[in-house]
């Protein structure tokens, strides 16, 4: 099989470097506007910090960081460093602008470049959906063990995931209730697994996979949903930090499994269909070492291309005002895919009214696959 | 290489029947009120003469059409072909909705199902992007042939395929004019191969292919855009349907090359961006063999789930009043894929005012991969 080689890279390098070799991302992370000014005003806000120092841009793709840092402050150099086929064009960009005698453009991987010294900044935008995705971040550990001098800065420099039990009212009347009345027709059958006998697993078969039991429930609340947007109306209660990086002390091996904790009191009562995430990163100042800029891709914040992630319960629950819900959040990064991770989330809601043993555990796992 | 024999299958019946096992496509096209309420609108507005007829449901999907039969008439016998695995979950709203004496499920393909007896009305819902994408209609053409008796009535009786010449300035903007001012920065290099020095072919290397040469032109403007709904104000001439078919007659071997001519006269001066098509489908009542409904899937009409679908030009060009626009389109249907076709526009602009010899041919085509 002549692709078998690729196709067992447990790195996906193909297609996700490949998938950076296209303008869409790119489009994508430029035509947003909060990620981009975030990075702007970081250093826009250092610039005089910023002066003959030398700087390494992880992952620069069209090199906007790297342009902003040679327009908005006199770095003595910076090195802009993309492993995809974008960096071809990157160049072009950096002598079109007049950047050339500051930024350079190095294509390869993070692991593998090799700078001419040591750098006093190390920038880079390597965020995915609930933070971690993608995992790239290990580059940038990497980078920061091989290339970032001693006391160096990071930006960001630290990062938080945020996490709220909401309602998700319009997504589950779109996927579940939308069966029950169809042009005068009766479609329950397809919606959920308590609901009718083709929820039984068919023992007549053993080729029977969630992919070929399609039922709603199945089909769109196993994944989490990437693109959700959540109105701060329907959290259900204060959103809570549930795990939080120092990038200067964050080692690669922790990476492998994450665990937080939540105690959420709900603050009106409503339809507790899943949990949200989503995540900031703050940028130290050069001067101060106090935070110069925040990024929160959070819902009283404005939207971004990361949105939100959205965990749908099988069931929803309905909760009061009163109630808590507490539990804990796990991130297995996949021990073979490696920019794949399983969110497993358990909780449990207690009533405020009742004893406080009347509780139930659950635990649901999402696979967060590319 | 084990799934080289699915690799090589030219109809990629895994991926395509595999998609309609799942619910995503089904609801998106229940969801779809033009398309469902214009099924619904035949069968009730020809409920009399269905009376005691035998009826052939090809692709029935979740079952809906077939169920409206059983519902709204009393045909004697409704056979409701499907391929896909959700004919397991048919089955189960067929027997939900007490229709079972009338309706039966057969999971199968169109080629290789066997029904008990001819048929009085073949039924299918076999339309894709641009009329023929993914081309069920073979499947449709074949039952015909198998099953439909001397005399019977097909539903739609006939098909037309529309362009119309349009503007597309905020596609053009977000996709090309976009990279001209970027947060202060010059990224023209980005946007188009006229615009810079990255537009030369690299004779340097001899792996330069599209995919790694992401001009935004190139990236954006290659492929169609399945996803597009035109403004009626966008549309710069009267729209001019450029293929027609007679369900009753058409050929298998037809649909290889199905060839169109237009002239279009325009109405008001613009920026000629591109081509939209969508079509329409009329269904021939019963009784009178007139039409009895039409499901036009334009600008016009009500947005359905196929949306329109945008041929850009690699350049605008300005047009004015009076100009015309004409020209021809060939389908190719990929005599390997058998599901895709590559669209060829040929097209010339002559200027309403200039002597008649002024105007330069043009040609693009369109791969329309799944
Ligand atoms: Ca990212
Ligand atoms: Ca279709």
């Amino acid at each position: 099989c002549q692709d078998g080689t690729e196709e067992e890279d447990p790195w996906q390098d193909e297609e996700y470097f490949g998938s950076y070799g296209t303008l869409k991302l790119h489009l994508e992370m430029l035509s947003d506007k909060s990620r981009t000014e975030a990075y702007r005003q970081v250093i826009l806000s250092n610039s005089a910090s910023l002066r003959s120092k030398v700087v390494m841009d992880l992952g620069c793709g069209t090199g906007i960081i790297s342009l902003f840092c040679a327009q908005l402050a006199q770095p003595s150099a910076v090195y802009a460093v993309e492993a995809s086929s974008i960096a071809e064009y990157t160049r072009h960009l950096v002598k079109q602008n007049g950047c050339e005698e500051v930024v350079t453009v190095l294509q390869g991987r993070a692991e593998e470049i090799e700078l001419p010294e040591q750098v006093d900044i190390l920038v880079s935008e390597w965020m995915g959906s609930c933070l971690l995705f993608e995992f790239m971040v290990e580059s940038v550990l990497l980078a920061r063990d091989r290339w970032l001098r001693e006391g160096g800065v990071i930006w960001p420099s630290s990062a938080a995931l945020t996490l709220v039990p909401c309602q998700a009212n319009s997504y589950y009347t779109e996927k579940i209730t939308f069966w029950e009345q169809l042009y005068g027709l009766d479609f329950t059958p397809l919606h959920t697994k308590a609901s009718d006998c083709t929820s039984q697993p068919d023992f007549n078969t053993d080729r029977v996979t969630p992919k070929q039991r399609p039922l709603a429930q199945q089909e769109f609340f196993t994944k989490p949903m990437f693109n959700h947007l959540i109105e701060p109306s329907d959290c259900l209660a204060a959103p809570c930090d549930v795990i939080c990086l120092d990038m200067y002390t964050l080692q690669v091996k922790e990476l492998e499994e994450m665990k937080g904790q939540f105690h959420f009191c709900v603050e009106k009562s409503g339809v507790f269909h899943g949990f949200t995430a989503w995540f900031s990163v703050r940028f130290d100042s050069l001067e101060t070492r106090g935070t110069a800029v925040e990024l929160n891709t959070g819902p009283n914040s404005e939207p971004t291309h990361w949105k939100q992630t959205l965990f749908m319960l099988d069931m929803p629950v309905s909760v009061h005002a009163g109630d808590s819900i507490s539990g804990s959040i796990f991130l297995h990064r996949n021990p073979k895919w490696r920019r794949h991770m399983t969110i497993t989330l358990n909780w449990n809601v207690n009533s405020g009214t009742e004893e406080p043993d009347n509780s139930q555990a659950e635990t649901k796992s999402f696979p967060m696959w590319r």
